[in-house]
């Protein structure tokens, strides 16, 4: 079928054919199919939607679009950990290197931070030295010398994808289940993984803010990794408000770095370990979630998950003495502290807007071309459920641009709501989905 | 609002905002709107529509993206009449002599056959010397001086549709009412007119396939029109088999000139009557259409009406001799009947079908470059309700190619249904809408 045909059948609500999805996207990469017309499909397919058959098609189109690493020389079964994107969600940071303690090889490949939410490898990038674009040769290495490797997504792998991603970015056709679904997962089966754990955000500071959109994203990419022969885990979790207590990138390397010497805040905690056991269960490291547990506060307790991250930084080009001595990251200039307007319990926090007040210090980007800086953030002082006094500080921003304070300041104070009775506490773990 | 935004909120469902439809279409114009924008875009209206208002604002936007041409130097009350596109559709050819014939000043701008559907442009050039391309200058006064003129799009004219439709033609967005009703009338109002008739063809050789799309399509229009300040009537009339015995661009122009003659087939003859005689009511030339229908007959009658047309002809460089005397038209070197297989009545013709075969021949256009033979086509000795005898022709195929003609025969033959009984004969005219 040509193109038109194409468009004008996912318009008309038919089901494409895999061949047909194939050469729409390898037409697409190549430049035969134009823009234009890829635009009009992602719209389609926004109203119509991909059943598993063809997103199956969809997906596996994307991932051959490009390489597929092949990690078979590390032994083991491979597992990693993808993000819908959070705000202070650092769990990469401290997770990657747990697995790696207990004896999962990490491959993983992450993004930037864009638009209210962070990014890995800008937080990776705050560590003096840390390099996040190693060559394809050296994160095979890295994988197999060190256990875990952290980079940014190659110009091999998955191209079809990151065409197509700025394409949906500008045409409001980004938040398509579907089409993020099959972003996703061409990128992460590219690494070379066996195992896929999937941490889906739901909530005021997440791309899904209800739990059934959350639940259809995490069912459907279960299903394409079904598809394509791997095992896919996943856990919705909770992100009515910012994770642990610092949003920021070097703020949050030492509250991962503290999380690792089992002093980190309970939630961040928390999602860190039943995220990471779930890799244990995969990579059959534990044959039960409660063992694989009991592994990782051990990985904790003796200091071996801490040691596996400097072994990481230094494989990466990062100083292990900015870990070793979390003073020597980046830190900005200034501190404000956000004070309560008047006593009460925090109700609410707006997370989104937290992850907006972020970007508004430089923390996070409002276009890709943007400019991160390393040191600035917030330190979330209350958090939701917690009593506060008039005068007491909600947070503290972290600064080094004295122009752009007053307005982050007037931002945080907005995200925060007090009332007079602490709200009910949901779990953090919302459901679990295999 | 910015482009992205725009496109969200109308994929959203939200109604836009005549500025905000206003700088997009602009912005499309000078290129500083993307081709992949406007698709999706497109592609989010095909699914959620445009209110009376938006497409108001849309349309006049294409509107003013150009030349608003201005006859008022022509006095009177000026009416074009724009039909949806059929097959045998030679309606323009007689409609603006016999309209001019009788006092209404018609400024037409027609189009070329594309698809299945024949142009009037492509008719209207198989006339010796015939020029469509005149100055916006040369048409304006020729309105004035000859009471009509044909000619076709100039660049000037809503230059915003022009390249909008070359985008719809490619992304499968050309079937949107909204998009049609606003390109057509974009079009219609540009050109000078106070008043339009609509003739909006329902069946299988129209584009709207069903009375309900239809009477959309029409109520549309109506209403853009009332937005602008313009009287618009809608007729819709049967497109169920083709309109008259012929299709081809001189075959056209014969039956149309026998027309003016009072010779003609009757459904031809009724659906240009019925659309005339609105021209005269709106143009204020009759008050009723029974009296609009008496001076037309006798335009016919006096030979007013093919004076118009010869006068017409002279005036766009055209040799009225061919008008005169029929066989200067170009002919086709051959002839072929398209046998009855079996003996009884044609109980339907598939229209679109017909035009196809028409198009397999040489007489209309696959695609927009491709060139058109004017003398080939079809003369239609049956058509449905007529009885057949086994061996008679059911049609003439009028060729010069003989390495088409067993393939367009082929069609022609399946084109055709042949039962027991004859059908019910429907109306022409099925609905006036104002």
């Amino acid at each position: 079928m040509r193109p038109y045909e194409l468009i004008k059948s996912k318009r008309d609500g038919k089901v494409l054919a895999p061949p047909d999805i194939k050469s729409f996207l390898d037409g697409y990469t190549k430049g035969e199919i134009t823009d234009y017309q890829m635009s009009a499909m992602c719209m389609a397919i926004f109203f119509r939607g991909l059943d598993a058959v063809e997103l199956g098609a969809w997906t596996r189109a994307m991932l051959e679009s490009g390489e597929v690493l092949d990690l078979s020389e590390t032994l083991g079964i491979k597992v990693d950990k993808h993000s819908t994107g959070g705000v202070g969600d650092k769990v990469s940071l401290s997770l990657a290197p747990l697995a790696a303690a207990c004896g999962v090889p990490v491959p993983m490949i992450s993004g930037r931070g864009l638009g209210h939410t962070g990014g890995t490898l800008d937080k990776l990038e705050s560590i003096p030295g840390f390099r996040v674009d190693l060559s394809v040769d050296a994160y095979r290495r890295q994988v197999r010398e060190v256990g875990a490797c952290l980079i940014g997504q190659t110009a091999s792998l998955a191209p079809a994808d990151k065409k197509l991603y700025a394409l949906r970015d500008v045409t409001a056709t980004v938040d398509c289940i579907p089409l993020i679904a099959s972003s996703i997962m061409s990128k992460k089966l590219a690494e070379g993984i066996d195992a896929l754990v999937l941490d889906v955000k739901v909530g005021s500071g997440a791309f899904m803010k209800s739990l059934e959109d959350a639940r259809t994203l995490a069912r459907t990419m279960i299903g394409i990794g079904r598809e394509m022969g791997k095992q896919v885990v996943a856990l919705l979790t909770d992100m009515n408000q910012p994770l642990g207590r610092t949003v920021g990138n070097a703020l949050e390397v030492v509250e991962a770095v503290e999380m690792l010497r089992g002093q980190a805040p309970a939630d961040y905690t928390e999602v860190t370990l039943a995220l990471t056991a779930e890799m244990l269960v995969l990579s059959k490291k534990a044959d039960t979630l409660e063992a694989a547990r009991a592994q990782l506060q051990e990985a904790i307790r003796s200091g071996a998950a801490e040691k596996k991250l400097l072994e990481l930084v230094k494989a990466q080009g990062g100083n292990p003495a900015a870990i070793s001595d979390l003073s020597l990251l980046p830190r900005a200039k200034h501190r404000r502290p956000v004070l309560a307007p008047r006593d009460g319990v925090v109700t609410r926090i707006d997370c989104e807007a937290v992850g907006l007040a972020a970007v508004a210090l430089g923390a996070g980007r409002a276009k890709s071309s943007d400019a991160v800086d390393p040191a600035v953030g917030f330190v979330l002082d209350a958090k939701v459920g917690q009593k506060v006094t008039r005068g007491e500080p909600l947070a503290v921003i972290h600064y080094n641009d004295e122009a752009r304070v007053a307005d982050v300041e007037r931002r945080m104070l907005a995200a925060y709501t007090l009332g007079e009775v602490a709200p009910p506490v949901g779990p953090l773990v919302l459901e679990r989905l295999t």
